[in-house]
C-alpha cells in the first residue's frame, strides 16, 4: 500500500529518480513491514517559478 | 463537493477523459447523493519516467 | 497505475464507498483500458470545519 | 510549517503568482501565527483539459 | 476553479481558518481574477508526530 | 524543498516513522544533493476502510 510522492524542483536526472526510488523502497519495506510490490514511489517535479518561501518565489531569488 | 483527483499514466486521449469524467460524475452523484455541479474531477497525467512500483521506475521495464 | 483519490464530506458510510469503489473502477477499467488489480481508490473525509467555498466555512452556512 | 497548495487553470502570469505567493504568505502569518521563512506555497497549474465540473471536461465548454 | 489546499499543524482554531479562509480568497479573487464563488479553500490539520524536518519527527523536537 | 509524502495504512507506530523520516531523509540528500534542512517528510495514515484495490475496499478483505 504505501504511497510515497516525492516533490523536489526540476532537474533531478533519470538515474537519480532511478537511484531514489530503489533507496525509498528499500528503507519503507525494511522499516514499515511492507514488501516492495506493494510500494508506490511518484516523482513530481515542480518548476522554481512555482515555488515560494517567505512570500518569494525560488525563480526570483537566483537573480 | 467532491474532488475527485485521477492520476494515470500519460497517454489517455481527450475522449477517454471526457468519458471518464462524464461517469464518475454520475457514479459519485448516485452512490454519495450530491449533485453533478457540485463534482469537480481533477486528471493528472503521470509520466512512467515519474512512477516505480518495486523500486523500478515504470519507464525503465519497458526496454 | 490509476490512482483515483476520492475528497467529500465526512457522513459518507461504509456501504457507500464501497458502492463507489466498484463502480469508479468498473468505469476507469472500462475506460482507460487497464486492469482492476491496478487500480487504486483512495477515499478522504473532508470535516465541513475544514473547507470553504466563496470565503465561507461549510460549517458556518449550516447555522 | 503551513504548506499551501494552490490548483488554478494555467494562464496566470508571472507576476500574478509573484503577488499570490506575497499575498497568501502575508496572510498565513498574521493569523496563523506562523513565520514567512516557515511559509511554502507550491502553484499548480491545470490544463482546461484536465478539468471537469458537471461531467464535462472546462475545455469543451468553452466552443 | 482556484482550489486551495492549506497543511498546517494541528491546533489552528475554527476562527482562524474562518479569518484564513476569508482572507486566502479574497487574495485569489483580487490577483488571479477569479470569483469567490469558484474559490474552494481545505483545511488539512497535521499532527507533529507525522511532520519531520532534516529527519527528526517534529513531536520530538518538543522534549 | 523535497517535500515527501508517505501514505500508508493506520498502525506503523511512531518508532517505525522515526526511522522512516530519518532513513528517507538520508536517502534523499545523499541522492538528490539537498540538504537535511530543505527536507521534510509527511505521514498521512490511511484507514483501510478508506483503500481500495480492485474495487474492494481493504477492510472488507480483512474477514
Amino acid at each position: 500500500m504505501p504511497i510515497v510522492r516525492v516533490e523536489m524542483w526540476t532537474g533531478r536526472t533519470h538515474a537519480q529518480k532511478q537511484e531514489l526510488a530503489r533507496a525509498i523502497t528499500e528503507a519503507v519495506c525494511a522499516i514499515a513491514e511492507t514488501t516492495p510490490e506493494a510500494t508506490i514511489i511518484i516523482f513530481e517535479d515542480v518548476e522554481r517559478s512555482n515555488w515560494a518561501l517567505a512570500g518569494v518565489l525560488a525563480s526570483d531569488e537566483e537573480t
